[in-house]
């Protein structure tokens, strides 16, 4: 049993003083206790749930800076995804784990304790099977032990480079995989992770594959996590409504077992129609702003979608940051401009604008990690992060103001310690493995830019 | 003479390898030679000119998370600005200094080179001038003078609550001097610094007093720059209306010279026509996104204005970030949710999307803030920042790509020197005073907690 004792933490809806924390060998709390004199291992400062980030392309933070640049086509997400298919095909298992390894540490350093990894770099760079076909998965498994940090890996089912069954282009080699072959990888990592499935896209499979996906995470363990890709960009609106008359996150609830279970990443271009009927579905919104911002995507309807009652969290998605306060800034940023007010929801005097953002963000990444967490409550794992009281960003704030703090601010981060099942990672902002992540981490980009 | 042979550069709207850059005992460079070979200082990474923070409050870093709280009459700015108004009555000098050092360092971490400091805390806080009316403007010098940020100090006209010469309020009695006064504190602060003029905005200033700042400004310098807020709030816009029939930014246009010599910060809520006749001026736009996202003011019509050919530059405004590149990442991001396309502007294909923003950034900040800077070019002083080729965030990236990088990426900060009027200020990410600065900060925070 370990026992903590926080001079402040986020209990449910409040920022409570001199609070208890007990758990187990197992990292699961047991015990939260406020105003309680000390005991166990004392901790300065304000101690929160660790957020989950809820959809990372870990590679895709090596591509840092080299999307910036109009194609001949023009400045589209469609050109800046042929850019990310030359660079993928450039990646090796070593590159693989040694940028999601520091990928990793970026996200924990700024306060994210879990990860959810949507990873559809399967094949050689050939597009043929690794000797062991696991073996980029088994890399971003490996990167984890290595950092530390909470992973469900969600591999990705991606057959078909457009609706209707279309063959998959040369870009999209490393990605495909046939339906047995996803199963046994899904499988045999099952036992060595936490896993969900993640048909890539409505452009990537056809129904039958759809179901197969469904049915194969019912197999994996109880409400398995099931992600995909959905309306982020209005051509495939489009296309999806020329195919099947329906648009995409329509044709989901028609034809998926849409539910708690389910994480609809971006579902940028939604129908007030669509809100609605998704919401009582309990499906959490994955919504990653700095990259669909970067991207020009298109804005998710957030507060229409709150006061329906719908769930969501947030993903760093290309990691042009790690910040989940950064995220939330965006997240909630462009809604402050676009309603010329200050709180996005209206919020009660007195009470913090961004404290019910983050817990909402909190629940929903927990959830579409299928990770019990995102709350220091008995149950939930330990994933904790601790902000510096001392840090300038912080020092002299009141107790209640720390988190607010935080939210606002700009780097660089105030997140002191990370705890993540129970098991310290960062301590005063040290990272045992950081050192050597990195270095090998520069080693790996070095390396890949004499490939550009 | 002092050589400096960066190995890449950004001169002019290229990223130049082998720099040469000379400059005097001044700081003024004399000479800057692409493709040579090496001599004097090397320089690894990318130089770049150091941006210019066009507006800044500096006391209102001290403000970082009080202010995330709707009031009883709701979430609005008028709220932010009561919370603001009770804050700044416990600062006293000490204070002052302390905060505006802190946030110069911060400042100059993050890529700003130098800073316009909108100063309008002039008073006790009982209303009275302190013995030395001085005083307060004199601690934003010594604070400069301790950092090293090139300071351009604009002692604020401060005289009306609103439109009509309504008399100041009990929360404005820092901030009133009359005109004599005003008038003698610049032409005292322009022996010891460089300085304009900041008739706040036309809800406190009249008509008349207008124009004697404008008079004012001429007795300073040569071009001494002009600031005053206009059109953040759609209130503002409505009582401008009212008092006078005329819009904020159309009424200076018919009563003020407004030229090159001004800058008109916010100017959020501008119609076409506003826009179509500010332009050809030559005036700068004022923009502080990050700080017009949290008070929720609405979007100023970037990729009209920039058609338009108007000049922009950004400043940090509430402090509540102090990075260019995220203040950047701000003012282009809203515009590409809101077109969704990745380039606000018709960008040529293979060229860097961020590249001439950035340029336009910098070109407009050294212009508000009257500083031959925002280029490496032979007449401007040298206020250099160098990017760390070997950050995390940078390394493998080719040099064409660096500025992208930084530009995109959440922080840390890859900012490594900095450079202000040819000297070194920073050095592999060490400042001198560093360590006294924050210190001293701290003690001045936790002295301000006690009195929240």
């Amino acid at each position: 049993m370990t026992t903590l004792h926080a001079a402040h933490a986020l209990v449910e809806d409040r920022i409570e003083a001199d609070v208890t924390i007990t758990f187990g060998p197992d990292g699961r709390i047991e015990a939260v206790t406020p105003d309680t004199p000390p005991a166990g291992e004392r901790i300065a400062g304000l101690v929160l749930p660790g957020m989950a980030n809820l959809h990372s392309h870990a590679f895709q933070r090596a591509m840092l800076g080299l999307t910036e640049r109009a194609g001949p086509e023009g400045d589209t997400f469609w050109h800046w995804r042929d850019v990310m298919y030359r660079f993928l095909a450039l990646l090796d298992p070593d590159d693989v784990q040694a940028i999601a390894a520091q990928l990793q540490l970026e996200c924990l350093r700024q306060g994210y304790t879990a990860i959810a990894e949507f990873h559809y770099l399967h094949n050689a760079p050939d597009g043929r099977p690794y000797d062991d076909p696991a073996e980029l998965s088994h890399r971003i498994v490996a990167a984890a032990a290595e950092s530390g940090i909470g992973l469900t890996l969600l591999p990705v089912l991606y057959r078909h480079a457009g609706f209707g069954g279309r063959p998959p282009t040369e870009g999209q080699r490393r990605f495909v995989l046939g339906l047995d072959a996803y199963a046994a990888l899904c499988q045999r990592l099952a036992g060595v992770t936490r896993v969900g499935v993640a048909p890539h896209s409505l452009r990537a499979v056809t129904p039958e594959e759809l179901a197969a996906a469904e049915a194969l995470a019912d197999t994996l363990a109880a409400a398995a996590p099931r992600h995909i890709h959905v309306a982020e960009q209005e051509a495939e609106v489009a296309d999806c409504l020329a195919w099947s008359g329906a648009r995409p996150v329509q044709w989901l609830l028609d034809h998926a077992g849409i539910g708690p279970s389910w994480c609809l990443v971006h579902a940028t271009h939604v129908t007030p129609e669509e809100l609605a009927r998704l919401a009582p579905t309990g499906a959490v919104a994955g919504l990653c702003p700095s990259t669909e911002t970067n991207l020009g995507d298109g804005i998710f309807p957030l507060p229409a979608w709150r006061a329906a009652g719908g769930r969501f969290g947030i993903g760093s998605d290309a990691n042009l940051t790690t910040s989940p306060a950064e995220e939330l800034r965006w997240l909630d940023g462009i809604h402050r401009l676009l309603q010329r007010r200050r709180a996005v929801m209206p919020a009660a005097p007195g009470r913090s604008i961004g404290l019910d953002l983050f817990r909402a963000a909190l629940a929903g990444g927990a959830q579409a990690l299928g990770r019990a967490a995102g709350r220091i409550a008995p149950g939930c794992v330990a994933d904790l992060v601790v902000l510096d009281p001392d840090h300038p960003t912080l020092v002299g704030r009141p107790p209640a103001a720390l988190l607010d703090a935080w939210l606002t601010a700009g780097n660089p981060t105030p997140v002191r310690d990370v705890m993540v099942d129970g098991r310290w990672v960062i301590r005063r902002g040290h990272h045992p493995a950081a050192a050597a992540i990195t270095a090998r981490f520069r080693t790996c980009m070095r390396r890949l830019a004499a490939r550009l």
